[in-house]
């Protein structure tokens, strides 16, 4: 049984996933014994804790001269001492033009079947891979599990079925019969879908296996050679992937070179570089919105970006105001306000909101809020898992400045103490009251535990500056609260416009920063947030280009 | 019966034909009587006759301001004096924006069943929009009836089945149930396709239907209004078009403005202003590089481009040489060379080629190919209504100037009398021979009829020239001839990753520059001939965004 076949079953299931969007996980999330078996978390820490100062050896690509690596764990605040192969722009640019030529003739099932394979594979280092995660990004265990591990590999799993889906789209070949009345003319004719060459995937510090995956199986699976250029902070959890997919390719012939880890540091950077290399063709980033504007406008490539938003959460009315304040204070401490989808702007109007136990004031409703972030922190079994640590130190002191925002401090940020890391960065989200003309304060990201409650005229006011901040600043999520249905109405095709998902009403175990495979696209590509969307048509359209060519049937006799 | 549900069948069988690629045509190529009606070609060609002189009053949209209207015929050289109601930018973007509101909510269904209607309605105007290109173009009649009629009817309505399964690749609704163990946290969701937001269409002088309706159906049928800009010397045929759509729009109670002519004039273009307001968010485009490349750059906008190519013939080896130069001979003649994927650059082996019945030296190829060129020409039956007119007098200056390339002249251009047009601005092929060297000459695009036999050293080379000429200035067509296997698979590849389709050994009744709706992709969006291709999925996908709201659901009791 070829790869192919061996995994037919998933990707099929994948594809139906992709449109009928109900649940669907490939990667149990849930890091239990009795899924990943019993040894699996401790086997997984052992593998971390024994690559520590270390040469990564796992890497088959060729041509490399040289180690570095500058990792720090935000738990312990030293360096992991990790190194890892190095090689020129020029000799990575070498090595993947030669793997294309090969790689581009490799058949599509093929290509899904390696794919497919070490995803599979990469299961068993699910653990690991989040160990890496959390002494690189600093989130909570739980999520360096479940982001970096299953769900990524989920998201990488629907890239692949989407590209997979594209490449199928239209037939190898077909026969054009046209009648011309008194004979036909008959061409034979076929397409093929051509990659377009080479891709660049630059990762970011925060979720180093997530935002890229899915970039990196889009144009594998499309016939791209890819270099992976992950953030110089953020290397090991994305270099165990790319050793697991170099490992697949050279059991099965094939060029490790396919897909090469790009290691460079924080002295010298080579994104620039490789971006800007001509036969660079596809590039993938997360980041910030000046460096992606930058990459969008480069000449000749086509470029997938998710920059940077500024979240709003519009509140009218609800049916619990403390269920609510309790689903929002979470959504601001998991992983400290650090991931892209966090609310940052909570519109509220003045006049307060209303509710079946009568109408909550602006200053109760902050209360409740402000109450449900400290308690949560302040649980000693909860705190600080949830908030994880900060990944960077201007993260940290971006949110001890916001207390001198110009408005009326709710709640201050302190420091954390972590059980197991002493030494961990950490910061509490700070709360800020603020009026909603200071436009120039929350009409921009400030990345972090950092919340505005924004005092509107009525929600009306809070829509409309809702829908301006992801128009101008971008946006990747939403959330509202009303029990209004004409409301309702109002606020989903104000911010549809503004192309911003809205979660409604969320309550209880689910939050808004949350984004699952299969069925969330996750940013949608139309506002400044980014240009490209987790995984529609476009998304892996984009990475090859159709080609027809035709011939006149042979006549015989 | 609704019009979705009277045209349900035809959408039906278009998106088949999407998928199957072989030969479908909604709309008959022949002017037959049998087909169109027995008075239909009199009865168009006195309409358009009617017209001259007059004002076009058949447009519906609203607030314009005065009349104007530059046309003139290339086959009389006089005025065609047709004015045309004209109306401020703003106005038109203050019109889209309204429209926009009420167009964007009216379901895909209903947005298809308005659209195919105006196609059939168009059908009634086929003969008189085929006069009305011939006397803006200087297309022959034939072609201007096929390419600005039941071609680029076939093409829109390829537009709108593209679109149209787009519109409903995901669900509406669906339920997301995830298992949490003793509980399962379930979300209604939803998606819609939201519009990206007015459409700017902007129109060559040669194609001015062809080229222009599938962006326009593309974007109507994904809810966005459209501004339609002509070119000011190619106003009347796709006025015709949009008179039509409004009539069909007005009748159903909807606002005539979706879709708007925007007319300008010589002295007084809005192209760029159009471009660049900020309400713009679509645009299409078919003219010169320089303008494309302008637009292509210009950001927050969704730019699909035709552009210039250079397109390529290369010669290795033949069954029938006398076939192959008439077939190419003919794509040279046929509109005196006006058309995008009309033939440029001939490269042919300095030792002549390969034949059933002996080697053909390089000479003897270009004699026969001039021979061919002149015997069509000079077959008054046939010449001037294959070549038709020049439609611009820089065109014909340019060929004219040709003979004077560094090369040796093989066939000079002249004036060619059309016997119903005494004063028609004709000019028939030059062929100059060059040497492979030149590629400041032949390394670009020279519009018109103008042939560069250029002398390779082998077709080795011929594939190299061929290739670099696509990947650095665009190609959109090319023709090769060749008997032996491992040179097409060669000429195939090599085309193919410059991303241009390859027509083979074409002889008799089809020609490289002719491109079938529903099976051919008109220009692949890869190369720098253009980023956009009639029709693949990008092509309407990239015109809405998928959003998708969430809410819990309501848990009962």
């Amino acid at each position: 049984m070829n790869l192919f076949e061996k995994h037919e079953a998933l990707l099929k299931k994948a594809m139906d996933a992709l449109h009928a969007r109900t649940f669907f996980a490939a990667f149990p999330e849930h890091p239990a014994p009795a899924i990943y078996g019993e040894t699996a978390d401790a086997d997984g820490q052992a593998h971390f804790k024994n690559q520590l100062g270390k040469k990564f050896e796992e890497l088959k690509q060729t041509h490399t001269t040289g180690w570095g690596g500058q990792e720090e764990s935000p738990y312990t605040q030293e360096p992991l001492s990790v190194l890892y192969p190095m090689a020129s722009v020029d000799t990575l640019i070498s090595n993947a033009t030669k793997a294309f030529h090969t790689w581009r003739k490799v058949a599509a099932n093929e290509r899904a079947g390696i794919l497919l394979e070490s995803l599979e594979r990469m299961k068993k280092r699910f653990f690991e891979i989040a160990y890496a995660t959390m002494h690189t990004t600093g989130q909570g265990f739980m999520m360096a599990f479940q982001a970096s591990g299953p769900h990524a590999a989920d998201r990488a799993l629907e890239a692949v079925a989407a590209g997979y889906e594209e490449l199928n789209r239209f037939p190898a070949h077909a026969l054009w019969d046209k009648p011309m009345g008194k004979f036909n003319i008959q061409l034979n004719k076929q397409w093929q879908a051509v990659p377009k060459g080479i891709s660049v995937v630059i990762g970011c510090s925060t979720f180093p296996t997530w935002n890229s995956v899915t970039g990196i199986y889009g144009s594998l699976i499309t016939g791209n050679p890819v270099i992976v250029k992950p953030h110089p902070g953020a290397i090991l959890p994305i270099a165990i992937f790319v050793a697991e997919i170099q490992k697949v390719l050279a059991e099965n012939n094939l060029d490790p070179n396919t897909c090469q880890l790009a290691v460079d540091t924080f002295d010298k950077m080579i994104t620039h570089q490789l971006a800007e290399h001509p036969s660079v063709k596809l590039i993938d980033y997360t980041g910030n919105a000046a460096f992606g504007s930058y990459l969008e406008a480069l000449p000749g490539k086509t470029v997938f970006t998710e920059k940077t938003g500024v979240n709003s959460v519009i509140i009218d009315s609800v049916d619990d105001a403390d269920k609510a304040a309790a689903n929002l204070a979470f959504s601001v401490n998991l992983y400290s306000g650090q991931m892209c989808t966090a609310p940052q702007n909570f519109f509220i109007p003045a006049a307060g909101i209303q509710s079946p136990n009568g109408k909550i004031s602006f200053d109760d409703f902050a209360q409740k809020f402000a109450g449900q972030i400290s308690s949560l922190v302040d649980n000693p079994k909860a705190g600080p898992f949830v908030l994880g640590a900060i990944q960077n130190k201007k993260t940290k002191e971006r949110t001890t400045e916001a207390e001198k925002l110009p408005g009326k401090l709710i709640l201050k940020s302190r420091t954390l103490e972590n059980p197991f890391f002493k030494n961990a960065r950490t910061a509490t989200p700070v709360v800020v009251e603020i009026t909603a003309d200071k436009k120039d304060i929350f009409g921009k990201e400030l990345f972090g535990p950092i919340a505005l409650l924004i005092k509107t005229q009525n929600t009306d006011e809070s829509i409309l500056l809702a829908q301006e901040m992801a128009w101008k600043h971008g946006a990747i999520s939403c959330a509202a609260y009303t029990t209004d249905p004409s409301v309702k109405e109002k606020i989903a095709d104000a911010m549809a416009l503004a192309t911003t998902p809205v979660s409604f009403n969320l309550t209880g175990g689910i939050y808004m920063n949350q984004n699952a495979a299969f069925s969330d696209f996750h940013v949608t590509g139309g506002n400044p947030a980014g240009n490209a969307s987790f995984t529609n048509p476009e998304y892996v359209a984009k990475r090859f280009t159709w080609v027809g060519h035709r011939e006149p049937v042979k006549q015989n006799g």
